[in-house]
Formats: structure tokens, C-alpha cells, sequence
């Protein structure tokens, strides 16, 4: 197995880290992030742990990677959403709908995240911080556009209206609550966007 | 100290449970649910053991009874105000409102009911959701008042609105959510009262 030499990432590298992170999502998915040692993840993987550390500092820059991945794969989800030129009303129920499915997607059988999940809410992990960030930029958007439209009103700040959605699209992609509504999440969606879509109603 | 005889439960024993229960939510408070015992408590209000389980079988139990008193209370608090005969808009909102008030109340540093919350949480305590059924009914009158008097709209079907409004509520009201948003929680109520009222309008 070729070793990089320090200083250098070539394709390979980064093949080698992608190769790293699916087996680590993997393992963490069937035995929890938390009970993972590095050492249990380098045998797990076939690979020697003084290896594993060429590419990451620690478990946890892993379960960073691992994360800042969903969260870039939900992004780009939503920018597509964001982009494809359909009326504003549509687009913002797609993306209560696009959040709910990618949220149950991560907890459901195959992709027991939940570990990782956890631990990134309760250490702050960065990139949940950035996806909120670019959540809002994306919802309002929709809600400008909506309104140069004349799709939506216009008497409602803009800042409270996007405000006010991303509190509820929080309730609907926030870990902590998921547990509580696993079972009616798409639903829920569906019905907040309605209800959503009323209140941007002319 | 009278022990009351069992079977017998006159005004003397509902003084003694209160105050037992108000020592508890004292001791609680300051030294968390999880971490104290029946014997820490039985100390800390100078009782004997065996005296406070003629009251309470288990610390549950008692944990159970305060968190019942405080549901009991903030519906209470909210029947108030679905009962004041003011518009069904005002009365809409005063409801974000007093949840957001109660729950920061709940939580703040003379009250620190944190643990007992979340083993009600965890363990699905049942005033927890009796809570639930007594708001979602409340919502419900409020809104087909509403409806009846011409100030909200009726072709959104009365149960979807009502299913809506209590997700957004419970985004309130939850305390899983609320270290998220503890400092903001009461503009954050009033943005999300303002979102739904607009999603109410004719």
C-alpha cells in the first residue's frame, strides 16, 4: 500500500481519504462513534493506525470529515432546489421536504449516524454552524425572489420571515428532536410547508 | 410529627405531600434530580425515609408529581387566556407567548428542573403528553373560534392547521431544544406566533 510522502496529496491521497472516511462511516454506523477506538477502526479497515493518522489528527477529525460531508451533500441538495428556476412556493416546500427526507435518511437503518450526530451538536462541530448559514442564505432567496415575483407578500421584514422559517426547518432537520417524530417527519414537513406557504401568501 | 394513618388521606397529609414536594423541588434544583437520593432528600427536609414513602413510593414518583404540577400549571396559565374572550389572533399569540415564558421560567437559575425534565423526556413521563392532548385542544378551540368569527381562514382543514401549530409549539415548548435557544426564546416565540398568525389570515 503506498504510503504518502508528508507534504504532498496527490489524487491518491485524497482517494485514499475518501476510502478512509466510507469505511469509518461504515464502522461508526454499525458500532457507535463513541465506542470507536482508532485502533478498532484501523483493523477494522485493514489499515495500520500510524497510517490512519497521516490523513487525520484524531477520531474526531474524522467524525468532522464524516459530518462536514452530510451537511456539504445536504447543502448542495438544497442549492439545486434553490436554483432550478421553478415558482418560489414550490421551491420552499421542496426544501422542507428535501430536509426532512435527508434527515431521516441519516438515522434510518443502513446509516446509523446518530453517535456522530450527537456529538457534533454537543462539541459544536463547525460545519453544523456553516450548513445553518447557508440554510438561511438559501431561504432567503427563495423568499426575495418569491416577493420580486409577486408570489409572496411584502409587508413582513424580510429578516423576521427567514428568521421565523428557519426556526421551523430547524424543528424538522435538528438531531435532538428527530427521535420524537422519526415516524411522521415527511408528513410534519409537508405540513409546515402549508402552513409556511400560507403565511407568505399575498 | 403526625404520621397519618394509611388509608386515611385527610387536608394534613395534602399540607405534608405539598411540602414534601416543594422540599424536593428546592433540593432538585440545586443538586440535580439524577444525583439525589431518597435519603439525601429525607435529610435535606429533615424527615425520615420511611416517612416520606407513607407520600411517595420512589424518587420517580415524586419527580413525576412536581413535573405534573408544572404542566398543571402551564395549562392552567393557558386556559386562562383561551378563556378571556379577547380576538382568537390575540389569544393565538399570548399562547406562543406564555410557553416561551414558562418553559425559560422552568429553566432558569432559581428553578433548575433541567434533570427531572429530561427523564420525563427520556422515560416518557405521562403528564408530558396529557400536557400535549389539553394544548392541542386548546389550539383547536381557539382556532374554530377564530374561524367562526370570520378572522382566520377556513379552507386549510381545521385538523392540518392544528397539527401545524403544535409542531411549532412543541419547538417552543420542548426542552430538548431549549439550551438551543434559551436567550431568544421569547423573540423567537413572538417571530414564530407572527409566521403562524399571517398563515391563519383570510
Amino acid at each position: 500500500m503506498p504510503v504518502p510522502q508528508s507534504g504532498q496529496r496527490g489524487p491518491v491521497d485524497h482517494e485514499r481519504r475518501d476510502q478512509i472516511m466510507a469505511a469509518a462511516i461504515e464502522h461508526f454506523g454499525h458500532y457507535g462513534y463513541k465506542k470507536t477506538t482508532m485502533a478498532d477502526l484501523a483493523d477494522a479497515i485493514g489499515l495500520s493506525k500510524a497510517y490512519i493518522y497521516k490523513f487525520f489528527d484524531s477520531k474526531k477529525a474524522i467524525g468532522e470529515a464524516i459530518c462536514a460531508l452530510q451537511h456539504e451533500r445536504m447543502r448542495a441538495d438544497i442549492q439545486l432546489i434553490v436554483d432550478d428556476g421553478k415558482s418560489a412556493s414550490d421551491r420552499m416546500r421542496r426544501i422542507f421536504l428535501a430536509l426532512a427526507r435527508n434527515t431521516v435518511a441519516l438515522f434510518s437503518h443502513e446509516r446509523k449516524l446518530h453517535d456522530i450526530v450527537y456529538a457534533a451538536v454537543e462539541e459544536e462541530w463547525k460545519s453544523a454552524g456553516l450548513f445553518a448559514e447557508a440554510l438561511r442564505a438559501m431561504v432567503e432567496q427563495v423568499v426575495r425572489e418569491g416577493r420580486d415575483a409577486g408570489e409572496f407578500e411584502r409587508k413582513t421584514p424580510l429578516d423576521e420571515t427567514c428568521q421565523a422559517i428557519m426556526l421551523i426547518l430547524k424543528s424538522i432537520y435538528h438531531p435532538l428532536l428527530l427521535e420524537l417524530h422519526m415516524d411522521t417527519l415527511d408528513e410534519d414537513a409537508a405540513k409546515l410547508a402549508n402552513l409556511v406557504l400560507r403565511s407568505l401568501a399575498l
